[in-house]
C-alpha cells in the first residue's frame, strides 16, 4: 500500500520512518524537498497545482498531512480522488482560530473568551468589554508563535496595520500556570490515548516536552478530545492543547496531525505517535499508547547541536530532521529516558 | 555523512532505517534490490566487479556490510578506498569455518572437536577416533542450516559427494540443552554488550528468540566475545552463538554483523543493535544496550502474516522486509513484548 504525505517535512520524515517497517511505502507532495529525500518518490508542486495533485494523487492508495495550512481546495479536491484522513471538515475547522473556538463553545469546552475582529475598531471594543492584556490572532496560518500579538495597553494598537487586523481573532489572555496537550489516535473503530505531554515554548516555540504519567487532568483532558473526535468523525492523530488554571482547564488549539509535543512516544511509549497515525489511516488496529518510562524531548533549534557531546549521555536519542540551519527553525530534537517507570 | 552497505537485505534495511535519525545518508550496493527500495541509491553489480564497487566507495565516507559471505577480496578492495568496519580480518576468519574454529582454540574459547576435511577418507578417519553422530560443515557460505549435513552413522556417508566434502570440516555433535547468543558493539574506545539471546532454531532456521536478562551465563560469554574483539581488532556489532552444556559453553559460530538474534533489541533495548552498529562505525559514542523489558521476537518464513491479526494483539510490532515470499525464506519478523521488566 502507497500513502501520500502532503508535505516533506521533519513529520512527514518521521511518519515514513515508522510506517516503512509495516511495509508500506511513501509518495511526498511538496514545495520544497526538507526533510524526505531518499524515503519515497517526491512530487515538487505547490497546492494549486491541481493537475499535479492529480497525477500525485493516482498514485496513493490513501493521503493524509503533516500540516494545517494546506488550502481547503486542495484537500477537497483530493478527497474526490483518494481516501484522506483526517477528513477536509477536521482541516477546515482545526485551520481557523474562529471556526475552532466556535466548535470548543459548540461541544461545551471551556475555551477563553474571544471575538472575530477584523479593524482596529472591533479591536478596540473586545479592549473596552474585556480589558488589557489580551491577544490577537490571526485566524489561519500561525505557527511557532508566528500570527499573533499579545496587546498590553492601548498604546500598542497604535502600531497595528489595517492588513494585520483582516481575518484575526482576538482573545483574552489566560494566566496559566501549565501549557499541555493531550494526543490521541483514533481509526474507525478505536481511539486510544497518550499521557499528557507538559509543554515548555520560548517565544512561542516549543522547547522541551515532559510526559505526565497519570496525570490528575487526564481524565478531564480525554472527556474534550473525544467530543472533538466524535464531531469531526476523526481519524488519525490529534493533538489538543489545553492552558490549565488550578484545576480547570482552557482549549488552546487543536492540530490535525501528530504533533511535536509527542516526539516523545518514538522512545518512550509503546507505540510511537507515527506509527499509529499510519495504522489509523490505513486500517490496521492501533498499538498500545500506555508510556514505557519518564522522557524529556528537547528541540533543537536553529544550529545542530555537537552529536557526539549529546549521544555520550547514556539514554539519549537524536532525531536530525536534515534541514538547513536557520535561526528559529525546528532542525532536531533529542529525546532522554529519564527512568524507566 | 555517507554510509555504504554492502547487500540489500533486511539488515541493510534496518541498519539504513535506525541510522536515518542520526542524519546519515545511505548507499547500498548489491546484486538484487530485496529490501532497501526507497531508503537510498542503490548500486547493482557483482562483488567481482571492481570498477563499479570503485564507484560506489567513491561516494561513500565509510562501508560496512550486513554478510559474511563476501569475497575476502571484495572487502581488501575497498578497504584499500575508504575505511571499512568490520575490517577484513574479522571477515576472513567468520566467514571460515575452519579459521573460525581454529581462533577459538587459539583464544582458549572451548568449542566442539573438529578437523579439517576434505574427502571420504578425512571423513571416515574423524569418525573412527571420535564416533557418531557428527556434523560435516562446509567452510565457507553456510547459512539458515544450508551446508551441513549431520552424520548418524557409517550407511549415511555413502551418499556424500565427493564435491560437497571439498572444503570442508567436520564437527563433533554437541547434546546442548541450550543455544544463545550474545551480541556486543566495539566502538574504537569501548564495549557493549546485550542481554543473551536464547534461540529455537527449526530446521537449522532461527524461528524465535527472548531475551533472558540476568542470565547467569551472561558474564562467561562476554569474556569469550571480548577475546574475539580484542584479536580481531573489531568494531561494530558482533554475534557470537554458543551451546550450553550444563554450566559449560562451546563456542559455534560468530556473525560479524547485526544478527536475527538480536532483533529484539529495536523494541526491547535502549537503544537497537542497529543504532549502536552505526554509531560504533560511524564514531559516535554508544548507546546503552540494557533491556527495557522481556521480549519475544518471532520470524515470519516463507509466508506473510495477516497483519491486523498480529497487530490485534497490544505490544506486538511487526517489521515487514517487502521480500518476496518464498519457502523458508524470512521475509518480516514480529517482537512481543511480554512484560516490562
Amino acid at each position: 500500500m502507497k500513502i501520500g504525505i502532503l508535505g516533506g517535512g521533519q513529520l512527514s520524515r518521521m511518519l515514513a520512518l515508522s510506517g516503512i517497517p509495516l511495509g508500506f511505502e511513501f509518495i511526498f507532495y511538496t514545495q520544497k524537498n526538507n526533510s524526505v529525500k531518499n524515503l519515497g518518490e517526491i512530487f515538487y508542486g505547490e497546492y494549486n497545482n491541481y493537475k499535479a495533485l492529480e497525477t500525485f494523487a493516482a498514485q496513493c492508495d490513501i493521503i493524509t498531512y503533516e500540516n494545517e495550512n494546506i488550502p481547503i481546495e486542495t484537500l477537497e479536491f483530493l478527497e474526490n480522488i483518494k481516501p484522506i484522513h483526517p477528513n477536509s471538515l477536521s482541516l477546515k475547522i482545526t485551520q481557523d482560530r474562529f471556526l475552532e473556538k466556535t466548535m470548543f463553545q459548540q461541544l461545551e469546552i471551556p475555551c477563553p473568551i474571544y471575538k472575530k475582529t477584523e479593524t482596529l475598531k472591533d479591536v478596540l471594543n473586545f479592549s473596552n468589554q474585556y480589558g488589557y492584556p489580551f491577544i490577537i490572532k490571526k485566524r489561519k496560518n500561525g505557527y511557532d508563535g508566528k500570527g499573533l500579538i499579545k496587546i498590553s495597553d492601548k498604546t500598542s494598537l497604535s502600531n497595528l496595520s489595517t492588513d494585520f487586523l483582516k481575518n484575526t481573532i482576538c482573545e483574552e489572555n489566560i494566566p496559566f500556570h501549565r501549557e499541555f496537550s493531550i494526543i490521541a489516535v483514533s481509526s474507525a473503530t478505536e481511539q486510544r490515548y497518550y499521557d499528557l505531554c507538559e509543554n515548555q515554548h520560548n517565544n512561542g516555540i516549543l522547547i522541551t516536552t515532559f510526559n505526565r504519567i497519570n496525570d490528575p487532568m487526564f481524565e478531564l483532558a480525554k472527556i474534550y478530545i473525544d467530543r472533538v473526535i466524535k464531531h469531526l468523525s476523526y481519524v488519525g492523530c490529534m493533538a489538543f492543547e489545553f492552558f490549565q488554571v488550578n484545576d480547570k482547564l482552557f482549549a488552546n488549539e487543536i492540530a490535525p496531525r501528530v504533533h511535536n509535543s509527542g516526539h516523545w512516544t518514538i522512545e518512550g511509549a509503546f507505540t510511537s505517535q507515527f506509527e499509529n497515525h499510519i495504522r489509523a489511516i490505513s486500517g490496521l488496529p492501533l498499538g498500545n499508547t500506555h508510556s514505557r518510562c519518564h522522557t524529556k524531548m528537547i528541540n533543537i533549534i536553529g544550529n545542530m547541536i555537537n552529536k557526539k557531546e549529546i549521544l555520550m549521555k547514556d539514554f539519549c536519542h537524536l532525531h536530525d530532521y536534515k534541514k538547513e540551519e536557520k535561526p528559529g527553525r525546528k532542525i532536531g530534537h533529542v529525546t532522554m529516558i529519564i527512568d524507566e517507570s
